[in-house]
């Protein structure tokens, strides 16, 4: 094998923990002796041992002398962990193979500097643009301390959320569905409007038939017209629910906190909360990603406030005409120049249905 | 080589007849001997000579105990030339590899029969769904008599053909809009509705930096609102233009005609003309093909006229918002069960821009 099939094999190692390290990283480390895999590892969970370490403790022999492909630069400050540099050096391995440098401050270039000191060969940048891919969230998290926000929507081939009556299940098939649960699995919030509460009244949790975790549920709500009988208030104290408002009804709030939501303050923008705001406030909350599940005046306003990072299309092959609703409405952009650019990234099948992922360009 | 990669290549020459050779069928033909290609040829324009008999013109050497590949059935009839049996058999080939037999009555399996009597080695079915393909177009044509109508329509990735103020200059990029001047050389017809020539005024020809020719122009018109000015009427006398109308109003038709165009009178139907009685009007006019560029309403009767083969969807990475147009509109379905459903068979990416072709299921 060659060294991008050894670092292939740590990216694949490192998605395993996709959902349960957040807000860490994703890391997946592979060690090599005489041309073998001697031990691999991952980062499993928050807290838990980092990918080097679960590397190490899983080798089959002496590494001295092994390389180590590892997907991110691995850390020589303590956290929850002692410094993974520390472990490396001590190890005796004698060559560290980097797919991205960390953009954490307390790291970026230093971890790498600290093992060629003590005389490791280290070589940056295998397989750079797939190692970064797997950590966009973190990167975005660590440097700007709010979440990276993902939208989805499903849609048909000519550009409808829903029939001209407003029947909206489903419109993609089973495949396409099960991808949603499995980006609500791996992304630490899930967010969507007061208006989809009022109309669909969703679970807005996560079904998988794997080990899963539900999403922190955040309804924007400016007014606090969620009703106490709605799903998600009735299952606040099983599932995490923020209701994010800029009503000051205490009455009100006080029966959303008696049902066991989390009620913030949040000031009022032009159309509905301020979406800035409470990605500051999501971040200060430790939440490193954000899935939007919005109607379309949400998601006009989170493209507008410039927060959302990635747009999912979820494409089903059917039309259904008429002057329904559409993925993303508000006020719209007038001049065809102003449109918000995206650059496709990738486009996956998912049964009969196409998915189109997508980054926002500001 | 193998047998399927001679077949590919007769799959390539056909291709280059596109647009010349409506309304018969695209065919390829390459003949084999001793392991060399000893001559190739394909069908180039209507009236000329059949694939078949071009390769066995082309042949650098004797054909005889040759095997041909050629993407559909031998003709067995008098056409505009004579059987292409019977110059096979003349040739002395002893195998003839078929991609797929001819729907056209007269054919049917008889040309494959007739090679087999004759003592040839006859194999059918290579690459049989390519070969298929190939001829979608005169498949529908020879079997129904009416055209093969392919929908085209260029939306943003939140599904608007335009912005709320109307902009829709240019949706997709360069790469997209030269695909669909493709199109339009390879397809006979062109179709729009009237609402579209009074709100763009388009040309609606074929601008390709290669040979190339013009779709014949039709205009679904029931009250004859085409303005006299507009740039499909004044280039009436250069580009064949057909105004499919209900109005009686015999002075208008007189100004149409005088400006070249033909107007024929079609039915009225619940939304405009009857499409269906139109198709059949273009069938027996000979036009195989028809390039649909409609707006939304007329997108909308065609499908629910059950008129369309293929919608090409043109995405462009952009996202407009807003309640704007959609790319198919009228009243649309009610029932999510009843939607229009889609088999999508290619995707390709136009520059940034995702082309998707989907079959409608009816």
């Amino acid at each position: 094998m060659e060294d991008k099939e050894y670092m292939q094999r740590a990216i694949m190692l490192a998605k395993l923990g996709a959902g349960f390290v957040n807000p860490n990283p994703m890391v997946g480390a592979v060690i090599v002796k005489n041309g073998k895999i001697i031990g691999e590892g991952y980062h499993r969970k928050y807290g838990d041992l980092h990918a080097e370490r679960n590397a190490l403790r899983d080798c089959s022999e002496s590494p001295e002398g092994a390389t180590m492909y590892v997907t991110l630069e691995p850390c020589c400050h303590y956290g929850k962990t002692p410094p993974c540099t520390e472990a490396i050096i001590e190890s005796g391995i004698t060559r560290v193979v980097i797919g991205t440098l960390d953009v954490n401050p307390v790291v970026a270039g230093k971890g790498a500097r600290i093992l060629m000191e003590n005389g490791i060969k280290v070589e940056v940048g295998l397989l750079e643009k797939e190692c970064k891919k797997l950590n966009r969230v973190f990167n975005k998290y660590m440097s700007s301390k709010r979440p990276y926000v993902v939208m989805k929507y499903a849609m048909t081939a000519d550009g409808k959320i829903a029939t001209v009556t407003g029947e909206s299940k489903w419109i993609t098939g089973d495949e396409a569905r099960t991808n949603v649960h499995r980006l609500r699995k791996n992304l630490s919030g899930i967010m969507v409007g007061v208006s989809t509460v009022i109309m669909d009244d969703p679970g807005l949790d996560c079904r998988l038939d794997e080990p899963a975790k539900n999403p922190v549920r955040i309804i924007c709500d400016s007014h606090l017209r969620t009703p106490l009988t709605s799903k998600v208030v009735k299952t606040a104290d099983e599932i995490e629910t923020i209701i994010a408002t800029s009503s000051d009804d205490k009455k009100k709030v006080a029966e959303f906190k008696k049902k066991g939501c989390r009620v913030i303050n949040i000031p009022q923008a032009e159309n509905g909360i301020d979406l800035n705001v409470l990605m500051e406030r999501l971040g200060e909350m430790g939440i490193d990603s954000v899935l939007l599940e919005g109607g379309g005046t949400l998601n006009y306003s989170a493209l507008e406030s410039k927060i959302v990072d990635e747009i999912h299309v979820h494409m089903a092959p059917k039309i259904f005409g008429g002057s329904s609703k559409s993925p993303v409405e508000g006020l719209g952009i007038e001049n065809i120049n102003d449109a918000i650019r995206l650059n496709p990234i990738e486009t996956v099948w998912a049964g009969e249905d196409l998915i189109i992922e997508n980054e926002v360009i500001y």
